[in-house]
């Protein structure tokens, strides 16, 4: 998606050979206009694929999710990392390590409002070890539901998480694949 | 806003006389419809205050900020709840409680994305206490920007964060206001 790896080129910042910072439309500050692109273009992709739900995980994928979710007409459900006083049911949860974060946290998801009928897309910002992934998909499947497949903003394709994604036999469609940061240079798989 | 009013008294759940729970549209499960509708009205309201910018905080205030920014043509930029390795300058923060969780939280903003130029829209899931929102305020003013006012979804008027911003003198715009939640029923101050 050229927009997203404009943007990427302009406004990224590279911190190390493993860490991209996109605060300044992602991650901390939100462009609601790429957004809304980035909606534009999952649902474009998944149109076909009868999907019922999205699952992301908070905070980042809530604003890719809702876009995705509002052009394909269907709910967007995040898990929580952490519990709530009003989110008190018997829940659904799934480790997951963040490597940004360098910390283990549970992530959990309300049976009531995820069930057997479900083809669910899994929308998330970032795909690099794909801990966050392999959780929701934990998830979905302990609550019987299908994975229609992935939508991931940006994929660190250098990382393990897509091709563990690809072998688990998961569609996935990353808008930008990093293939080196090395040098502070974002490269593309184009 | 009675789309709203409605969806609450449908798929609201009473608590207790002090919570209510919108985990099937708001909270947990999204309804991006519904979002769009709120982030067009706060759009409406605010349309002629030169909002620069639109403040929240993660993670149920991201849905209706993200189509509050669509619409006004703006940025969003949410305050982060726990310190990220990606986002590691000099920090602006304030301390907020949270009545629902009862934690003690830092909330911070980078002052990369927030400078004396910006008039601040500050939009929010709920008001009950009102900390989040005197938090956000604190952040904002510490970056040297404006509040242009306040857009919340749904006011808990029966607790004192609405009356307390009222005396400070901001504009508040709640889609939603709860005057009591007693015995079960939600009633609202129409």
């Amino acid at each position: 998606m050229e927009a997203l790896q404009q943007k990427i080129r302009e406004e990224g910042i590279v911190l190390s050979d493993q860490v991209l910072k996109v605060d300044a439309f992602l991650n901390h500050q939100i462009d609601p206009a790429l957004m809304q692109l980035i909606g534009d273009e999952f649902a474009r992709l998944y149109a076909d694929s009868g999907v019922t739900k999205i699952v992301t995980i908070e905070a980042s994928g809530i604003a890719p999710a809702i876009m995705t979710g509002l052009k394909l007409g269907v709910p967007v459900l995040f898990a929580r990392k952490h519990q709530s006083l009003t989110l008190t049911e018997n829940l659904l949860t799934a480790s997951v390590y963040s490597f940004t974060k360098q910390t283990e946290n549970t992530v959990a998801i309300s049976p009531r409002h995820l069930n057997s009928s479900d083809r669910v897309l899994v929308i998330d910002d970032f795909l690099a070890n794909g801990k966050a992934s392999q959780a929701l998909i934990s998830i979905i499947k302990q609550a019987g539901a299908t994975v229609a497949g992935l939508g991931i903003v940006i994929e660190k394709s250098f990382q393990g998480g897509r091709a563990e994604l690809d072998s688990q036999g998961y569609r996935v469609e990353s808008l930008a694949r990093v293939k080196s940061l090395a040098g502070g240079v974002v490269t593309f798989i184009e």
